[in-house]
């Protein structure tokens, strides 16, 4: 007897879960598709060199890999970028730009598993490839907004910033060259304060004190603005980036964004310019967002993203610019739960037809296939056993009706139709095409 | 610079494949919870023994196996019934039994790659786990046709037998025993012929010429009776299996099984009792079926199963009947490639707006958003480029209507809604709501 187990890190995905995962996949299909965004996929071995290209030391050391019977070095997808990238070097001649595609597949990292965190997830990713159009960039905040709300969300908010900014302010105090030191101190400010990016600026970058207060003066605008302040932030850092062309075109970019988002009824209180945010500075070049449930900061960004200038310079001379942004679809879910926003439900059908009358069999299955018909998802209990046990078990599972027919149904051309949430049950006749049961189903579904 | 490629018998799916092969996925969801199949999902990673304690050698020999950083054995699935079995073992107490539950999920093996075969590819389970009842066997069948219904197939062919029968045959006549080497044996008739197969049983299972005769004859019950006469071959195997409490027993939930499924309305040229086909003697114990499509037999069976006796013997004592079937998603998809069922389309959205009057981009957002709002799919096209360009690109992707506003028509408050595949051009006037404009679109949308 070999002892079922899953691997350490690794999950199952029962049905209670699994029924709002498909849920919410369904939606970010069908957002990203009104946007024409379309589908792609790509394996989930790739060669270790497409994989190992780019990655940091830290990837690589949770990189699945391995050598395959062919004797080739092999290693699983850890995120979808690099797959998106290789793709599109292969086969842009083909697909024309711009190309708008989506992403939904699980990505496998051998990290230390932690509360919440899995060696195997799901990400559904959505770039705009081949385009440096401030509109691709616009759309990027509308997706992600449309999805929030169509997954019910009303309490969230999405920050934006522009890497250009600071890069224009780094410019015109003559801290271009140090950009990745300063990001990299900048990032522990929630952490260290002012004062330990301060000390850190002055060790790693070499910065003066004055170079040190504009920087710390940049990020921490947002709260001397006040929350959802967009024009007040706005304001303050024209003065900021006054002179340096970089950062008047981040600051243009970052108004004409606010005013496309506003001229679509976005509320303003659900976008939030944030120059605090930068988000892994190596790779993004312009627009950078984060996406936050007001309801649950601590799970951190559910939906991030960014602009790039060269997607995938390692396996092309093709410079191919894009944005686009990943939806952490696991982390949404468990913050659907810890918000109470997943009903308990184990079963995708909404109708359970008993199986009473043994010798009825064909009844059942006809009038199972009546609904279906009509549109109603239908389960028939198959074993004809006592009718408590075949109830308890529909209410166990979360079916919100009930049929039952017995032999005495039967003869008077009957259906029972119960109301498993409400507790009541009424009598219908059961017609040729079930139209009453139908009628009885649909009222109590409502 | 890194040589972008994928791996040896691995592929991408770009969005022409990529969008009918979402189409397949979300039509099989719909059909499975619409008998109340419930999702799941496991690992793609499983711990080595898991996979090897049922494999024969030869899925031994196709696994993507390694030790991962912890120095685990482990390995990729390689379908998606050992890890079914291994979660019921692990989970049934909770979940409880009937258990119904489909897996759409992706395995990979090592095999020689082929013509339309991959090492990784996508299998659509569904089974119903923990009942021995035939309304589960008789559902399977319901589900498949429904299935292909809903596709856009009209002509297939349900094939379906029961282990049992053949079983009793072999009972009645001495070589229960043998069963297995028969049925290799006979798997090889429609290749060596039936004086082949009798020389193998001859050789293999000591069977005399009048064994391989009553043998021979089962098997070739179907052509003699013509296809799709059930009853007269269900008439043939009443004294075939005479005698045998087996036999009878496979015979009696055949005639059943049939008649559930003529009850509901499936045409009688659909489905058809075979005898000739056995499936994976060690597993299945009663059902089998195989669905072929008539316009493309070739391409073998396009969705297979049966009922199995004990699921889980290999990770638990309790005893765990069930009955499903596997879609073979990929196998179905070049099928409808090959019988030109696939539309030519790179596009999700239906409706390409061109982006013209560079200053009114806010006027493009806003009007996109009410159209999607009216529940259209809408792609703007990110860059002011010359309008020629921007339509060929429409025409491309396949989307079916264009709409053009240019500084002229902002200012007569108009719009062009060009229907693509007819070439004809509506201009309607650009109302604050876009009512027109969406009517107008419906129209030619259908």
């Amino acid at each position: 007897m070999i002892q079922p187990r899953t691997l350490k890190g690794f999950r199952d995905y029962p049905p209670a879960m699994m029924i709002p995962r498909e849920a919410i996949i369904a939606t970010a299909q069908r957002i990203y598709r009104s946007y024409g965004f379309s589908p792609i996929d790509t394996p989930a071995l790739e060669h270790l060199d497409i994989l190992t290209g780019k990655g940091s030391d830290e990837t690589d050391k949770q990189l699945f890999r391995f050598v395959d019977n062919g004797k080739r070095p092999v290693g699983m997808r850890f995120d979808l970028t690099i797959p998106l990238a290789r793709f599109v070097a292969q086969h842009i001649g083909q697909l024309g730009t711009p190309f708008k595609r989506y992403h939904i597949a699980n990505v496998w990292r051998g990290e230390k598993p932690q509360q919440g965190r899995y060696r195997e997830f799901l990400q559904c990713d959505f770039d705009t490839v081949g385009t440096t159009s401030l509109t691709a960039d616009i759309e990027t905040i509308l997706v992600i907004h449309d999805l929030l709300r169509a997954l019910g969300f009303e309490r969230f908010t999405i920050r934006v910033n522009n890497r250009r900014v600071l890069g224009g302010l780094l410019e015109r105090i003559g801290l271009r060259q140090q950009a990745p030191v300063v990001l990299r101190a900048l990032d522990k400010l929630p952490k260290i304060g002012a004062d330990g990016v301060a000390a850190e600026m002055a060790r790693t970058a070499n910065a003066s004190a004055e170079q040190t207060r504009e920087v710390l003066q940049l990020a921490t605008l947002q709260e001397k603005s006040g929350q959802g302040d967009n024009v007040g932030v706005l304001r303050q850092l024209e003065s900021l980036v006054a002179g340096s062309a970089e950062g008047e075109a981040g600051l243009a970019q970052l108004t004409q964004m606010l005013s496309g988002c506003q001229a679509v009824g976005i509320a303003a209180h659900r976008l939030q310019l944030d120059v605090s945010i930068a988000r892994g500075l190596d790779y993004y070049t312009g627009m950078v967002v984060e996406t936050f449930l007001d309801d649950l900061p601590t799970i951190g960004s559910i939906c991030s993203g960014g602009r790039y200038d060269n997607l995938a310079s390692l396996y092309t001379r093709q410079q191919l610019p894009g944005v686009g942004a990943s939806l952490g679809l696991d982390r949404l879910l468990a913050a659907m739960e810890a918000l109470n926003l997943l009903e308990e439900v184990t079963t995708t059908a909404e109708v359970f037809l008993a199986y009473f009358a043994a010798d009825h069999l064909n009844d059942y299955l006809q009038l199972a296939a009546q609904l279906r018909s009509a549109g109603l998802r239908v389960e028939l209990y198959p074993d004809a056993k006592k009718l408590g046990k075949q109830l308890q078990y529909a209410n166990r599972r979360g079916f919100r009706v009930a049929l039952v027919i017995g032999e005495d149904e039967f003869t008077a051309g009957q259906c029972q139709v119960k109301d498993l949430g409400q507790g009541t049950s009424h009598t219908v006749a059961r017609q040729e095409d079930a139209a009453e049961i139908v009628a009885e189903v649909r009222r109590i579904l409502g």
